[in-house]
């Protein structure tokens, strides 16, 4: 939950004078997101999101996220669609940060999406990355496997708070990891956090794909690992393979995978729960007491990590070489 | 800001099912109110609100709450009206917590009210207090004058965070307030928390009066004070007599008041700041560091409720005997 930022009647009026939205209905922060606050404003001609970027995501960054979302909205996929000010301006700045206009996607997203819902994914996710090609800024992934030896070197010995010789033994999982990290694979814009969360249902039909604020250049396959990590892994820690297979399949509908690309899906896979548990990890150890927002348990992704590293070969994800 | 409680896609859908309410396009946690979770509910048919009542809100008092809701929104004032379930009942059970579905309010509240939001909400606040006539259920004021001294014994020595000699002082005013407390005044329901975070406009025009969760019986001209108090102080705690004048104006161009209820105004509202000085200082020293609710600044109360007490007549207010 989220509304870092506080923005009363009177700021809302001075901002939304460089718009043309219409009368305000009702403007309400919600409790979505745990980077920026967004705020829920119904005019009398439609829905909108107002994100106030907070201190987490780089100024810099910005342009490429819109960008991203400007590209993949009007190729007609479900995004949020940048609504520019009436001097043609997506961002602009409210409360001392940086913020910008959406239009808001009607669904509800799904804590345990069921297998239905994974093959929608899978094909909008194929989708996005064939419709991301457009895109003309390029973002390097600041989380991305070169980032990762440090994240462990700056967590050390506190790594220990979560298990006995768990510096060692994730410090050797890293390393076969990166050791067998691939290359020469298609690349391209990913979203790089498509959590259940981030993609929003009517039914099973997939109506939003939201929170673009880690989207990156990446392996592409890398992205589908992500999914298969929080969409396909079972309350109880266990791997459905029902799901994963759906997803696959739905992906491969819209864009087949070359050889190169199934065969490096247990390595990605295993890359993407690495990402995740370091990051978790660091944020277990360093979120204050106080904090509005708890820390996700990092040791879901190491069993998810371990599952990956086990397998001994992609029929385990339901796909075949 | 408040979601204390947690609700998934799966136990939304199983509520939803004792409800007729059409289907669900969007659901989202609201960062409003601080007593209770509250989520805005979207169908292709209307906007609603779920409330989910949290711990500080007592579940005997609730049917008490829906029941002035019903009456008044009944009546046509712009409150929330319950919504009942395909068997007919309200107030149901969700995620361990009793909660209620609302119809949802336009508008957005003003964190400065203008003259014209003051003279629109001493009008409402004059229907409510004649609609609510035919509300059957009491309930007493549980933070009503005897309530105080047992509340500031409550603080005791912790009184002096805020001061020097603070406890005396507060002592010494509570008394002069409790001694010249009146009787016999029109008694009815009232809000007894109408703030302006509880009340939405569009333009100029009242659109809604939410959050019944402190209305109880009492002396009507006591949520008048109230109001007041939170309407009609300016940012740097000086008195608008003008805003004060055009409430008055407004609650007697529906329900005039007698000469006993005008004279009483500075020691309700005298009362009323105390109240809320008192449970202010109460939260400030016993609101724990990690949590999701910051305190109010009692101070500001301290600060009115010396003004009250300086006044020498009803004068100082916009209205004459």
């Amino acid at each position: 939950m989220a509304v870092y930022t506080n923005v009363d009647d009177a700021a809302l009026g001075s901002f939304l004078e460089a718009y043309d939205l219409g009368t305000v209905l009702s403007f309400a922060g919600i409790a979505e997101g745990v980077e920026n606050s967004n705020y829920l404003l119904r005019t009398d001609r439609a829905h909108y999101i107002l994100t106030l970027y907070e201190k987490r995501v780089e100024r810099a960054d910005l342009p490429f996220f819109i960008e991203v979302m400007e590209v993949l909205a009007n190729s007609g996929l479900n995004c949020p669609l940048p609504v520019p000010a009436r001097d043609g301006s997506i961002l602009q700045e409210l409360a001392g940060r940086p913020c910008a206009v959406f239009t808001f996607l009607d669904g509800t997203w799904s804590r345990f999406p069921n297998r239905e819902k994974c093959a929608e994914l899978g094909r909008t996710l194929a989708h996005m990355h064939l419709n991301c090609a457009p895109v003309t800024r390029r973002r390097p992934n600041a989380l991305g496997p070169h980032a990762w030896r440090p994240l462990l070197d700056s967590i050390g010995d506190k790594a220990e708070v979560v298990g006995d010789g768990m510096k060692d033994a994730i410090a050797d999982r890293l390393h076969t990891i990166l050791d067998a990290w691939p290359a020469g694979l298609p690349t391209g814009v990913i979203h790089a956090d498509l959590f259940p969360n981030n993609v929003l249902f009517i039914g099973d039909s997939l109506t939003g794909v939201i929170d673009f604020y880690f989207a990156c250049d990446d392996i592409l396959v890398y992205d589908l690992g992500i999914c298969m990590n929080s969409w396909c892994f079972e309350p109880d820690g266990s791997f459905n393979l029902t799901k994963s297979r759906a997803m696959l399949k739905g992906y491969q509908s819209v864009r087949p995978l070359t050889e190169a690309e199934i065969e490096a899906i247990p390595i990605l896979a295993a890359g993407s729960a690495m990402r995740f548990f370091l990051t978790r990890l660091y944020d277990w150890i360093h979120t204050p007491a106080d904090a509005l927002v708890s820390p996700k348990d990092p040791m879901e992704y190491l069993g998810i990590l371990r599952f990956h590293q086990s397998v001994s070969g992609t029929a385990a994800y339901g796909i075949g070489l």
